[in-house]
């Protein structure tokens, strides 16, 4: 069976995305949901909507809505444990509540983290892929006080040499063009503004040049508020960048109704559409299932290229 | 005499993007230059462009082209000059170098801060203007590792300040919707990454509440992946930034041909085109015009307003 959902939180909009999704013969048949069938039962009548899905339910002793958290959490676990032993090709999940969940014993600041630990990944990255721009961070959700210790050569170059994977191995870009952004505003100005381009993120950039030499153009660091443009003119395959606001800010700007969040470096492939539990329009059917869609399609094409070995 | 414009480099790009709007009959006829005629007289040449422009020169000792970044400077001094004696409605910059400059006396990161300490302004702000959002930072060339310290509820409510203050009086906007960013990534997600939404963003996003009461709308702290989003859709007439990168990847990726950088908090309008001396392509009649023509239309609407009083 090619592939597997995660119905996320039951109070938020996880069930309509996909009995929306289904409703307008866009999800595939062959389509593993793991979640409860009261949840899509009771959404379903809300809607408007049949549901003939293929759910699979986890075992837990609580009814979904009486510990939303646990339900979320279990549909993941039993999703991560079938993946896990190879019986779906990738995962896509709906969106959680993580306070929620954190309350339920999930200790994991999201499903990034969460999937890392069960997969044994140490080197995980996050990227956002929209239809005009690709980006890769180097640190994901970290206050702005501890950037300036989290920035070094090593993460750079880890999370470079991800974009040049990721191209390769799940897009079939062979000879990818990688952006990297500078750190500090203008790249610190020659020093001005900061060091940190001079001493992580351009020896990074040289040692990573001098190993793919001519089969991978590394451009950097260059500054942030440039970069974007560029890459959507087709300058670039994919832009690292080096913490949360700098690199999201724009894509979600852009690519607003498709933008697709992809966890790197795991043994499978995870795709999620990048909004959250929309708690307050649950169950109206207004949910834009664009993201969502989109996830599934990014899923496929990566595991399709990973299975065929294209790189 | 309504309006001046300072050549900048004389190297650069600024005496082409005046004389190419000068050639589509896009100059309007009252604008005084601050430059030199030798420079002008090369660069139309090099054109194939005739020049009847209003100059001025700058009293200096040294030719244009020998020291380029004293050009530069006496230039805008100059203009200042005039500026501070009330003889133009407002400035418009043309791109300087600041190394050559500042090898040249000129002791400031960039335009901004020498136009606020020739006006003895202490409250000063950097805005970016583009077709589709306007952008207000709080901080503006500060290396990363800075920010945790500069980010005071003092500055933070200064620059919410300014920006109610330039859609009243610069732009007509009598009762201004403003959208504040967090700082860190989710605005802190409570505290989990970061507390400055806390201790500093949301106390004064409250005291201005409580001070504009229903004219104004102040919304904040938001997160920087979603803000830019809705300020397009029409939810804001400004966006406040924290930082850099936060504020401009986005306005300068979303209106790249049409972004105007202002100077706000100075007694009088100065604007520029928001792009650099682009040396490589200066003399070519390449380079693109659209910013220089916005910053000269941003300026007379914006002088136009103060002068007549609208708020």
């Amino acid at each position: 069976m090619p592939f597997c959902i995660t119905m996320g939180d039951p109070r938020g909009v996880g069930p309509d995305l996909i009995l929306l999704t289904h409703s307008k013969n866009s999800l595939p048949a062959e389509a593993v949901i793991y979640g409860f069938k009261s949840v899509f039962e009771s959404r379903s009548k809300l809607l408007g909507l049949s549901f003939d899905l293929n759910i699979i339910e986890p075992k837990t002793d609580c009814a979904p809505f009486d510990a939303p958290g646990l339900a979320a959490f279990s549909c993941l676990e039993s999703a991560v444990n079938a993946m896990n032993s190879g019986l779906h090709d990738y995962m896509v999940t709906c969106p959680i509540n993580k306070e929620a969940m954190q309350k339920d014993g999930f200790e994991f600041p999201g499903h990034t983290e969460y999937l890392a630990a069960r997969t044994g990944t140490e080197n995980y990255h996050m990227m956002l892929a929209g239809d005009a721009l690709r980006v890769i961070l180097v640190t994901i959700h970290e206050p702005i006080s501890r950037l300036p210790s989290l920035i070094t050569e090593s993460r750079v170059k880890s999370t470079i040499e991800a974009a040049i994977q990721t191209c390769r191995i799940d897009y079939g870009i062979t000879s990818p063009k990688i952006a990297v952004c500078g750190f500090n505003p203008h790249c610190g100005e020659g020093g001005l503004f900061g060091d940190e381009e001079e001493y992580f993120i351009t020896p990074a950039i040289k040692l990573l040049r001098n190993r793919y030499a001519a089969d991978v153009l590394i451009d950097g660091p260059l500054s942030a508020d440039t970069i974007f443009w560029k890459a959507m003119n087709g300058d670039y395959d994919v832009i690292v960048a080096m913490y949360h606001d700098q690199g999201l800010a724009t894509v979600k700007t852009i690519d607003f109704h498709t933008t697709v969040n992809i966890t790197l470096g795991l043994p499978w492939v995870r795709t999620s559409p990048d909004h959250g539990t929309a708690f307050d329009i649950a169950g109206l059917g207004t949910v834009d299932t664009s993201s969502f869609l989109s996830a599934i399609k990014v899923g496929a094409q990566m595991s399709g290229n990973r299975k065929n070995g294209i790189h």
